[in-house]
């Protein structure tokens, strides 16, 4: 599907030329809308920690240049012909995915996140189209096919929407899995950019939600965000409040961390999800799982209806992410703050900033 | 609830007086039949690992004498006043639990093996009437409340049933629960007391059945029981064939293992559950639960209502355990066999053996 002959212009964007390299300005090439893609100037875009591990390579496989972002907002500013659902002048998003095979049983489902034979990210990804490594939202406009644009309710605040993208369908999309709602006692372990959307969504779905933090610091925001308790998981007492007690657990840390200790918390058939990805390999403990049927499952973003779906519930509830709004020229100062927590809780680009 | 009065009569029992002790003749004390109360004449009892495992302290909290045996087969000798639904000359079967508190969210959805309060177990549990430790069933009789007594369908060998009380529901329940049946690919791993009723079962059940096996030798005894493939967990090429296919996965191995070589078997949304227990932490990435929203679980044997309706689907199906009978005089030589692995795949007393 490479179509080197098709068309395309240069646009403005920022990324890395290495792994040990800082984030700095660069031109990429965006193919000219073809009859279903949107052409979307970009407004905002969050700054997720993927971004992060794969501009320095983390996670092994980085082409550069890499252009990183997927929690894209923006406008639109031209449609392909065959294009239905957005017309210019819309704002519209797009998250972490671009493109999937689209007939594979899992796509067929929805499950495009899943798709068998590889979906295309967002970013450092084949692009299907130009046969360069696809390229994210710090740049000026992105073109996307309408089947991954998504609407964005019109009540949201566009910046604090973009961070949706990612961490809202992270947290959205396993509590919905497996059900929370009124009468579900809910676990959120790390408070952090996910963890804190995890707070938000789980309690506007009906749940009685629970924070598990280490930061005696983070009990007032905790509660200010919505948790009905907080919980001290360093404090052997307050881990006894809710032993056994549990329906289900997100768990959002990416460091290693002590699952068996969660687990205890949870209820016969209660489920510890998780979302963030420490790097190395977690221990469980057989007794962990076998005496109260326990599931440690873990879960990835969400398809695209369903990441529509959860733009929608975040509208109907007025739910947005907690932001800090920086200069597309701050990033690597941001990227620092990130890896030491240091950030209420998503960093957002205003994208204005990249045509000064 | 203790009730020291209570009349009671001695029973010829096979038992341990230490960890480090032979199991040799003794004697206990079984209570007289109270109005709900069944007692049953032992016919035949299964040596499931956890019998070996208890009678030498390795999960510690053994109290001795410790008299092991939870595949219990009989007839029924005598009933209490107000028993309903057994009268003399039945069949019956007691499995691993002979009481619970029948009061807790658990008991009432019919979960008797996860209650709350703590249910009593066939052996080494506080005893509510006697207040020794209730005694199992390498014994010459047992006497149990009719509510945890099971019935034995009529066209079943009654020997080959005793396994049932055990590895039948281990392996039943947690197939049933995560809806195995037509259309569903299920690895079994390990072909042992607990595997090759997996194999059974799920095969009955209407799955197409992978066992997963170390062993060359064990191959055409895998589809001698039902398989319909069998894989080398060792060959890598083999573990290829069904690499992100299986929608279930039973894992019955006690030994430490690569929990991840195994999730990778599995479909999105593919549940791989624990009913072996290695003694030490399974490490499991995060990388192999995240990308496929798979899940990995344990769940221990089943509740009462169940324990019912696996016997019922045994007797459709004609489906018993392959076994090797013993005389009760042999059982320390039969735990040395069991640790070896040198079973096919059962051991079941033939208790007339204790009368000799």
């Amino acid at each position: 599907m490479s179509t080197s002959s098709i068309p395309t212009k240069p646009v403005k964007a920022f990324g890395a030329q290495a792994a040990d390299a800082l984030l700095d300005q660069l031109n990429i090439n965006r193919r000219a809308p073809q009859p279903h893609d949107v052409e979307i100037e970009i407004l905002y875009c969050g700054v997720c920690h993927s971004d992060l591990h794969t501009a320095r390579n983390e996670w092994h496989g980085t082409v550069y240049p890499c252009v990183p972002g997927h929690e894209i907002v923006g406008r639109v500013v031209s449609v392909g012909a065959h294009v239905k659902n957005f017309k210019v002048g819309d704002h519209a998003a797009v998250g972490c995915l671009v493109d999937s095979c689209r007939e594979c049983d899992y796509c067929k489902e929805d499950l495009e996140q899943y798709c068998s034979t590889g979906h295309t990210q967002t970013y450092n990804s084949p692009d299907k189209h130009l046969g360069t490594a696809t390229y994210g939202g710090y740049s000026e406009s992105i073109v996307v096919d309408e089947a991954f644009v998504l609407r964005v309710p019109e009540n949201l605040d566009l910046a604090a929407t973009a961070p949706l993208l990612c961490a809202g369908i992270t947290t959205y999309s396993p509590l919905k899995h497996w059900k929370v709602g009124p009468g579900k006692k809910v676990g959120i372990v790390g408070l952090g950019g996910l963890g804190h959307m995890g707070v938000k969504i789980a309690k506007a779905m009906g749940a009685e939600v629970i924070v598990f933090t280490t930061s005696p610091s983070k009990v007032a925001d905790a509660k200010r965000l919505g948790a009905d308790d907080v919980v001290l998981s360093k404090d052997e007492a307050q881990m006894q409040r809710y032993a056994g007690k549990l329906h289900f657990i997100l768990d959002a840390v990416s460091a290693q961390h002590d699952i068996n200790s969660y687990l205890s918390q949870l209820r016969v058939d209660g489920a510890l999800v998780l979302v963030g990805a420490p790097e190395n390999p977690l221990p469980v403990a057989p007794f962990s799982l076998i005496p109260m049927r326990k599931t440690f499952a873990g879960s990835m973003i969400g398809g695209i209806a369903q990441t529509q779906e959860m733009l929608d519930f975040c509208g109907e509830h007025n739910i947005v992410s907690d932001i800090e709004m920086i200069r597309m020229q701050d990033i690597n100062e941001a990227y620092e703050r990130l890896l030491k927590g240091d950030v209420k809780y998503r960093f957002v680009i205003d994208m204005a900033s990249l045509k000064q």
